[in-house]
């Protein structure tokens, strides 16, 4: 029962065997290393629970660490932290909290195959994301649930799994952004270990994983956090708690304690990629930003271990400045997710126009989109009430993220209602076109590919009761003021509400959904084969008002030539093309009975010896390519 | 009595007479024009009070703008603006409020010489800015007072007097940071027509005029702005109040009315700098944010007429960030206050260590900021608990200000007292010669350059008693935690407070302050007459840390080598010299008889070809020419 004493924490923290920079970990002789940050203790001590019973004290060591291993403990014991107060918390870097969240941390097994070689995913570029939620993906509800679907994942083209936030939440239904404990994962999705199984499933296909993981705030129960240490500031506010103290004193430390969960699931757990949510709430005025810090960390470990890491933000500033490299004043984030993209097809396809969708509705925004991956680039946002954003560097909209559907723009309904429930089966095609043919990197929605109709509501399962009550009260007026009635609002603490978010598998074999699985499938082959989709710029990109059309070229080998329609009658474009190429042919066709489509698009024939002739049917698009003629 | 309604408010406002963009102005046919923002309100009133007593409603444009011109009304009308609410406020943009900050506004009179060429000042490197206080500068304690003393000030060798905030505060002694209407000037101290003719009299002279202005709060007592609109976010804190609104919804608005005010000091009042106070806490999280705004529209509108404006932001940041080209991420700044060098020199040459010092008091951090600026550059400091600022980009020094003595450094002391009080005269020659002689630019504070001996204490004439209680126990409370007697912190509402801190002229003539005068004047003109200390950057910095000897090397048409020392004993220095550098002679002395100097600086010779050998007193220095061998 003794301890090292090291006299520079960031050397000995770093150099951590299996990331274990924090917490607790069990040491290949039988015995366990605890290790805390409690810079408001003078003295803290273990209390393991089982399989003994033993309070052991820790050895305080410099900037607030505190650091002891204890003898004859290992995998699967459980233990608290107890302070100078007396009182005992579960452990800021818990891996597992097999009880909850106010119950004792778990001791779990490193990972043995430290020596394998690092699977390297794809570049942001090239990447198609699958964002799943692991508590409604299945009927499990757990990792091992979606280990049965990853084949026709792999089948359909996608690159990479993204899994929205699986640290530890109270109760078992939760999105995962009221998580507590940011080492951890679910337990009752399976642990660790059950992540762990599933990342090594997808890597054996070729999938990366991405994880959702959230720095901006820390869920309302189950937050013990601030007993160890300053970690929130009372300096900012977000719209969900208190801030996290990313610029004031100690902030090195809490900055260190999130960057090494990051380093903990890269290294231990194999991840791949980090969405890190909304990050315009992580208020930091340093000169070296937090960001940068993480971004920057992150890209060295992994560049160390011949592996590659993808760091993106969700950001709603449509600032440049993120994606930057910092030799030119950036953050040097890989990529953000960003929103314009959704809004502006969103409205045009539905015609709504609340809340943000007050700002789009415009062919020529969806146009600016592909055109330079922003729509609002400093102009004024009538929702916002004031200019929004900044001009997206050149060829930077490969570095977006974007989708017509996820888990925000779905369940931050007031029903959770999918497209599939308000668009025409032509509708949903030519959203699916927009997305996988446009310049941006695609995110698809679990269940989106085979248009699920299931709801993807609000759910929680808050047992603290004042809560449970705060939030169904929240949500409730966060509707009735858009004119919705209190009844229609689904509680978002019904496990009912829940259930009905569940992804209906029968439903995707049916013929209808299957069609549009293969209409999926075969855009994401069209974007693989042809690497200039990932280049982030289009040759050109132009709109026809009148007739509700939007034009994309694509230099690549061959000229590729998109043409979107969402005028509500058939539509006869001509079209010029460039004078070196030849006669088009139709490439894909989203109107083809493969996927039941019912119009008619036609390559009605060359026009004149540089312009070819197309029709195209309401709410559809057709791929052409032009031959060179030789 | 009517009123054009242009569509586009944001046009007529920037292309206004006499940047009158907003609040009243006389217009040349004896009527004049009144605009308001007050997005709040549907309808506002203009209340003419003198010479005629009128009511006129305003008609409102978009964008929350309101506006109306008044017949025969002018120059020397005192109004209000009447809110929907009925209730009465002076206007946001009053340039003058003869009655204190709760008085109606008064209209002033246009500047006559539009046409006359516009002076240009000096870039900031050859700049050398003169901080005074107005209401302490000179018996009278207001513009007029300044004059007299312009003479001085151009013997001296300074380029740049720098006023302290002049907006119209609550009494008639503040130090400017409580002022409440931003557009306006003090009318103690002369209003705006005081201020012109101080500044046409220091341009005749060749003086630019810098002005202090605050953006980051408004003062505690006489803020109306938030009844006309939602000038101020409750998002985040300032120290001084609720933070301005510079990212949140109608923020445009907001911006335009602290820009504005900035153009109109800059072609109205002819200011030729701004200085603008503590921007690390302007938060704004937008993708273009204020100060780079501010900074690009002032630079623009200065390059229109022909003239030049310099932005330059106190920041505790230490953020290259602020001061570098918006083409390489910065915001575009000409130049940030930093404190480093002055921390570094104080606590060096007073050994203290209370508060922030204790990060400084060695040697290498003062080489640190002759080498490079900053001495925070992503170190940690023990006083912030954490890493603390970035590197400064090559040869960025010279876009710093700094000092070893401010309104600030002194000010804030408990009782204000200056290091007259505490240093010797030979340290205080040394002060002078670090600052004259490094590599940023310098600033002096009034009366510093004859080793004035009074202080300059913190003092305030708030005329709302709970706040002139709060004030006066705010301020011994700061100061009991370090150990000081609440009778020994002057009361600031105590006029003897204010009258003490006035500088004594009879003094600056006495043969001991003059002597000091004298230092200062060499050292400018040394300065002057080689502008490679305007690179920003020393061949090289070296200390002998046994010696406490700093020595700085400056690249000219011949080299030229500072030797600073801090010992408390003779100390010889052998001084390698360039290879084609020949014999040096002595080019400035601080032990000269001619500053009262008492020790003996000696160029005692080579003691080889390729090096010379000075003596140095205790606490002096010396500028050493290296002829070129010929």
């Amino acid at each position: 029962m003794t301890a090292p004493v090291p006299t520079d924490p960031a050397s000995w923290l770093d150099a951590a065997p299996g990331g274990a920079s924090l917490g607790a970990v069990a040491l290949p002789d039988g015995h366990a290393l605890f290790r805390v940050w409690a810079p408001l203790h003078e003295h803290v001590s273990v209390h393991v629970q089982r399989p003994v019973d033993v309070v052991v004290p820790l050895v305080p060591l410099s900037h607030g660490y505190h650091e002891v291993i204890v003898e004859d403990v290992s995998v699967g014991a459980q233990y608290l932290f107890r302070l100078s107060s007396g009182e005992e918390c579960p452990d800021p870097a818990s891996r597992l909290q097999p009880m909850g969240v106010h119950g004792p941390s778990e001791i779990v097994a490193l990972r043995q195959d430290g020596s394998a070689p690092r699977f390297v995913g794809p570049e942001l570029a090239e990447s198609v994301f699958y964002e799943l939620h692991v508590g409604t993906f299945s009927e499990q509800g757990t990792f091992a649930g979606v280990i049965p679907h990853l084949d026709q994942l792999v089948d359909l083209g996608v690159t990479t799994v993204e899994l929205m936030p699986v640290s530890q939440f109270p109760g078992s239904r939760n999105w995962g952004y009221d998580g507590v404990f940011p080492w951890s994962v679910q337990a009752s999705y399976g642990g660790p270990a059950g992540l762990r199984v599933l990342v090594d499933e997808c890597h054996a296909r070729g999938l990366a994983v991405a994880l959702d993981v959230v720095y901006n705030h820390l869920g309302p129960d189950g937050n013990y956090l601030g007993r160890f240490g300053p970690y929130f500031t009372s300096r900012y506010q977000t719209p969900w708690g208190p801030a996290l103290n990313f610029d004031g004193p100690f902030s090195d430390e809490v900055r260190r304690y999130f960057i090494q969960s990051a380093i903990h699931f890269f290294s231990e757990l194999k991840v791949d990629a980090f969405r890190l949510d909304a990050v315009h709430a992580i208020l930091d005025t340093t000169a070296r930003p937090f960001l940068e810090d993480f971004a920057e960390t992150l890209h060295r470990r992994a560049a160390a271990s011949g592996g590659r890491v993808l760091v993106i933000g969700e950001s709603s500033l449509n600032d440049p400045r993120l994606i930057r490299p910092v030799s030119r004043g950036g953050l040097g984030l890989d990529g953000q997710w960003s929103d314009d993209f959704h809004h502006a097809c969103h409205a045009l396809l539905t015609g709504e126009r609340q809340g943000y969708y007050c700002d789009f509705g415009a062919l020529s925004q969806l146009a600016a989109a592909y055109r330079s991956g922003f729509v609002h680039g400093g102009q004024r946002s009538e929702f916002l009430q004031r200019a929004h954003g900044r001009a997206l560097d050149d060829g930077a909209a490969k570095q977006l993220v974007v989708c017509t559907q996820n888990h925000d723009q779905i369940g931050n309904r007031a029903r959770g209602d999918r497209l599939a429930r308000s668009l025409s089966p032509a509708q949903q095609r030519l959203a699916a076109g927009l997305l996988l043919l446009g310049p941006s990197v695609p995110l698809l929605f679990m269940g989106q590919e085979w248009g699920e109709t299931a709801p993807f509501a609000y759910f929680t399962s808050h047992e603290n009761a004042e809560l449970a009550r705060a939030v169904r009260r929240g949500r409730v007026e966060e509707f009735i003021a858009f004119g919705w009635r209190a009844e229609e609002i689904p509680d978002p603490q019904d496990e009912s509400t829940f259930r009905s978010s569940r992804l209906d598998w029968t439903r995707a074999a049916e013929p209808s959904h299957r069609a549009l699985f293969e209409l999926h499938r075969a855009l994401l082959r069209l974007r693989r084969e042809n690497p200039a989709f990932q280049s982030g710029r289009f040759v050109d990109v132009e709109i026809r008002e009148q007739q509700k059309i939007l034009i994309s070229r694509l230099r690549s080998a061959e000229e590729l030539v998109a043409l979107f329609s969402f005028s509500g009658q058939t539509e006869r474009v001509e079209l010029p093309v460039l004078a070196e190429a030849g006669r088009g042919h139709l490439l894909l066709d989203s109107e083809d009975p493969r996927w039941l489509g019912q119009g008619e698009n036609r390559l009605v024939g060359t026009g004149s010896p540089h312009a070819v002739t197309v029709e195209l049917a309401p709410n559809s698009f057709l791929v052409l390519e032009m031959s060179r003629s030789t």
